[in-house]
């Protein structure tokens, strides 16, 4: 059997939760929370999982009921974009890992090029190669990970069939702002490039900075697959619950293929969030988690400051970087194998967000992560 | 945007429940039981929802109790297999829909045949497609479907890179014999072609039939990905978990994969089939099922007995097959349409099995459902 993706192996994700857990180190390497969701939504999906009826097939696209509180939320928090069409706009999925690998299978032929800002998200390359897709890189130079539009511009052909953008950007927490939008539109302009905006941090943008999405934009509105997840906005990871906004020609595409990959999602799931989002009619959970995860960063930058560390500036998402080369001999893999065994701290080497491996001496640190994790962390690291 | 799947349009199944709601018919179209999965599962699921620390990712494979509880099961029940190993050959999907998706995409390239028998699930041809594939289809012939091994043996060429076995078979209830195995070992003997053996409705054999996995036959255990659902045995569509046996050396691809489509299944709703799989020693709940739904197909089929329909013979799986031609002028989806609107049941025509549409005069009734869904329905129908 000759493998489709022969470079692939288990991805550093999981390699490095695997180490933190043969050695004991703190596992602040996969992106994920210590803490549990809140506690009516842990209680409404008991409440479902006991409710007689609520446990076969959900309609393909979703629950009727979630897709209408989906879009009620994002009408309030996003006013100035039209409200998404829960019948012909929204999409729930597998996570918003699913919704990916959806809209990729969905609009990337053999041949076509896909543009992708580096460093990314483990998955993107991978599965843009499974369709038989070209990914075509765009470095994000650290340490403010800001597109470069004329590089954009200069990467751009009349084979770009998507653009991949993440805002906040894991793992630099860089966030897009109107001007980057604009900027992207400007360079579509013209062409019938897509956009996937992948916005799973959408709500931790911190300096009270502005949230902007694709959506917002009204020419990118009508090319953009918007992609979120419950995963991270609910810190509920495991529950496996993203979803797709995108036009109704768009969204029909994502559900061709969504239909014949996992055809629904949890029904028990499905309800319990839907429970979660139409009691929070005033969003205060979602507009809380900036101000949440904002004390968190600040709390592990004091933590580790005046200890050698070079830490790089947070301006959204989960995640610190830092340049460790200053103090150390060891190495990009070397180096967070040497944290892990022999400092008791899993985190993730930076250079596994890059096609080519590039290292850059960088470090990624979770701070999703309860504030005694992070001081027992932190002082291992100083 | 031009569609990969332009002739894809929303499956018959998710048409034909919203046809049943529109017009209040009694739905034995989409296959799922009107009844919930056993009690203890349910509270399981409410325990875990309520648990901490269960609601962040599982492992990309799944939660290891779960694959050790897998394994432990299909040891007892296929005492004539190897048991399959959980850290290498058994991978937990979001259902049997991502497990098969992700063997397509796993091994499928473009120009790649597959061999599909006909009628097939309608996931089948499309996702073939999404790969590049070419699907190459034999027919099984009403009213036994049975495979002609002649007939395969002819479309089998060395481009042939997987064979589909769907065992019992959906919609007809077809089981595969040791002999159907046998020639099927026999014809591929030599070649490097792969198979997919689709067993949701593993424990649904009827009449004592003997019931035989593709790993009970070492020649193919080897060249198979065997793929079941915790949906159709615990009564828990909607709970859209399944699973992958392969392998280890196939299971690394299917892994590579998921990896990428879904990540990993939802962390609580696998702690609660870990609890349920584990509990049941015996195996009380899945040695039951055929018993379960024989009787079910047996009380439908005495309902209609006498009012005109040609039942087809239902060796397993929970559908019959009827046959209406004698006195219906409407035919196929027109039949169908006639029977919600006019009569107030949904059905699924079979030509919507066959991917040039072919109409036979078979429509399929699910009898997964409650004696007096079955009772009513049959009233309607008589
Ligand atoms: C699905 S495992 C990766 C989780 C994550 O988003 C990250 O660590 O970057
Ligand atoms: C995923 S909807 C289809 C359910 C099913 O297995 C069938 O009706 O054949």
């Amino acid at each position: 059997l000759h493998s489709k993706l022969p470079d692939v192996g288990v991805s550093i994700f999981t390699q490095m939760t695997l180490l933190a857990q043969e050695t004991g180190a703190i596992n602040l390497a996969q992106g994920f929370p210590d803490y549990d969701p809140p506690q009516e939504l842990l209680e409404a999906l008991a409440r479902h999982a006991r409710t007689p009826g609520h446990h076969q097939y959900a309609p393909m696209p979703g629950l009727p009921r979630l897709r209408a509180a989906i879009s009620a939320q994002v009408a309030r928090l996003q006013a100035d974009a039209p409200a998404p069409d829960p019948a012909t706009e929204i999409t729930i999925t597998a996570g918003a890992t699913e919704a990916l690998y959806a809209v990729l299978a969905a609009v990337v032929r053999p041949g076509d090029e896909v543009l992708v800002f580096e460093p990314a998200y483990d998955l993107y390359g991978p599965a843009i190669r499974l369709q038989g897709g070209i990914p075509r890189y765009v470095r994000l130079p650290a340490p403010h990970f800001r597109p470069d539009w004329d590089a954009v511009r200069r990467v751009l052909s009349p084979r770009t069939r998507l653009v991949m953008v993440n805002t906040p950007h894991n793992p630099s927490g860089a966030v897009f702002t109107a001007e980057d939008w604009h900027e992207l539109a400007r360079l579509l302009d013209g062409t019938d490039a897509l956009v996937l905006s992948d916005e799973v941090y959408e709500h931790l943008v911190f300096d009270d900075a502005p949230r902007i999405s694709a959506r917002q934009h009204p020419a990118l509105r009508e090319r953009s697959f918007v992609l979120s997840s419950f995963g991270k906005t609910y810190h509920a990871t495991g529950w496996k619950a993203g979803y797709c906004i995108a036009p109704p020609a768009l969204t029909t595409e994502v559900r061709r293929v969504h239909q014949f990959v996992t055809f629904a999602v949890s029904t028990p799931t499905q309800h319990a969030l839907a429970d979660a989002l139409e009691a929070d009619i005033t969003d205060a959970h979602a507009r809380g988690l900036a101000t949440f995860y904002q004390e968190k960063r600040d709390h592990f930058r004091t933590l580790l400051a005046g200890a050698g560390w070079d830490l790089l500036p947070v301006p959204g998402g989960y995640f610190q970087l830092a340049r460790y080369d200053a103090f150390s001999p060891a190495k990009d893999v070397a180096f967070a194998e040497f944290l892990a065994r022999e400092k008791g701290v899993a985190v993730v080497p930076v250079s596994a967000f890059y096609h080519d491996g590039l290292d850059e001496g960088l470090i990624r640190f979770c701070f999703a992560k309860e504030a005694a994790t992070l001081e027992a962390a932190a002082a291992r690291l100083r």
